[in-house]
């Protein structure tokens, strides 16, 4: 196993760019007075397609590009963003495209993901669709991009820290969601190169809490079914071996429970009049914790993974009214 | 009464310099081929109190600034934004302020208006309210700080289209919302002398139709009572003498139903990835139905008011699931 390296990221920054935004960093002068620290958002919901997604699924292909080897068709399962990511992505590319999700797949993520031209296969579960198209990736010309456990993949969502900390500067610790970890371990690997004295830290959703068992217990653990989390960009139902390497060098992982996922996404759109999604919010709930454990003034990055929320979730996000409720700044139970 | 000038504008613009944000103007791809024009969007949700009216307000004390004339005491009414505005700009002067509301006033617009330091006194109803104001506003170095129909705050508005306009170059048409008529008549103003072949349309909700009203009747009509309406930065009563000048010489205006309120909301939300308050989304529904009116392909520039959005009116947005039916773009029954 090859794992990427800093270099694969400097190699994606230089292979994507121009066809993936430059993303905004943002703060909320009121939640830096609150939490004491100084927080910057890496606004990834504002990237094409609405998520981080874009850049690994641009990386693979633009290498192939590179190589002269573009597939005559792409294939990938996903639970949403990186169905849309990698339908944008072959569109680029003129590549007809085939998405395997599971029927849990949110409406809107479908939608979109089918107007870029993509044609959408649905599977009872997600276990389906990761079957279906591994046996669609075995035909001739046609190329799988994984959703997170490929080093391409991960080389790509690693220049979304990259970016970050050029704009930012030097920071004390970077937070980013983990559902299968590619973009977690992107920042990972990105910020031990740039900012070898930063903490780099996970957060993945308690309903959702693969990463974490595994973390435990030293090998790879799968959720025993489907999550219920609003946070459903963090679902996945256990991370890979490439993105599972770097997870064990975290310098420390956080679990949310679903209130905090709601009550963060609450306040994080309404103080960065950011449309952000639920994966979102558990990487403020880490910070909001970590906050508290830090006496002296900090600065922490941390990373927005996308904006794309069917109604129902937001129905659910704002069923109570947290905004009333001065932000959670204690550690988690 | 003199009625502000685009002169007026440029020196607001100058002032206010550094004071206030620089906001971003976006777009959407997808959005744009739905409608067959390209809508740009002036993302003022992005300003610093989540809303345009922040530059009415620093114009005004800044104007006092350089005369010298600085009042011991700011005072002002508001059903929300203004309030923010006005308790923001204060506090940038040292001047302590006092915000007279109605009891309607959304939760969070009160508890953001007193984070910024400023004494909040509610009353029955906006008329009392505007009633105590004009009162306070008697006493010996205070300064009444009205939300709309005041040439210092209607050409600090202005500033908006200046700076979105110069941005832009050249567009076929602007739309802005319309409560009082502010940031109305600061658009139509900035675009007249900038961009003379330009429509300029309004819009407002057909709940609290009291412009749309006026301008049938050639004066200025009041709303019966407290509007019904999820645009609550547009339930004023009634427009001004300086704001309804403006209105007379617009090329179009809409009235807008809280279905399209709601829908719009939810389709700018999604696609823009930005937290935008419904008022935002009248002027995006009087784009839609100009736009089926207007064969060639053409411009718009969309003013988006503000991003304050309390609990309560996110749950009666996402109420529905708008989402999933294409956006209206046939004219507006």
């Amino acid at each position: 196993m090859n794992l990427p390296t800093f270099d694969d990221v400097l190699d994606a920054a230089k292979r994507i760019e121009g066809k993936v935004q430059k993303t905004p960093v943002v703060e909320s002068s009121l939640l830096n007075k609150w939490l004491g620290h100084r927080i910057l958002f890496k606004a990834e919901c504002l990237q094409t397609v609405g998520a981080f997604k874009l850049r690994g699924a641009v990386n693979v292909l633009a290498k192939h590009a590179q190589e002269g080897t573009l597939p005559k068709r792409v294939v990938a399962n996903s639970s949403g963003n990186h169905a849309q990511a990698v339908a944008c992505a072959a569109a680029l590319y003129n590549i007809p495209v085939t998405i395997f999700a599971a029927d849990s797949i949110s409406a809107i993520k479908a939608a979109a993901t089918q107007s870029y031209g993509a044609e959408l296969r649905r599977f009872d579960t997600r276990t389906e669709a990761d079957k279906a198209v591994k046996a669609a990736a075995q035909e001739t010309d046609t190329l799988w991009i994984p959703p997170f456990n490929d080093p391409d993949v991960i080389a790509g969502q690693g220049t979304v820290a990259l970016e970050a900390i050029e704009e930012t500067g030097p920071v004390d610790a970077v937070f980013a969601p983990c559902g299968g970890g590619g973009l977690l371990s992107g920042t990972f690997l990105t910020t031990r190169a740039m900012l070898p004295d930063a903490q780099v830290i996970g957060a993945e959703p308690a309903n959702a809490n693969d990463a974490a068992m595994s973390l435990q217990s030293g090998v790879i653990e799968s959720l025993p079914g489907p999550a219920q989390t609003l946070a459903d960009g963090a679902a996945t139902p256990s991370v890979g071996e490439y993105t599972f390497a770097f997870l064990q060098q975290l310098d420390d992982f956080y679990e949310v429970d679903e209130i905090q996922i709601a009550y963060w996404t609450q306040w994080l759109q309404h103080l960065l009049k950011l449309h952000v999604e639920p994966t979102c919010a558990m990487s403020m709930a880490a910070v909001a914790a970590w906050a508290v454990e830090n006496e002296t003034p900090k600065t922490a990055l941390v990373m927005l993974s996308g904006g794309n929320i069917s109604a129902s979730s937001m129905q659910k996000i704002w069923q109570q009214d947290y905004l009333l409720q001065p932000p959670m700044i204690g550690p988690q139970e």
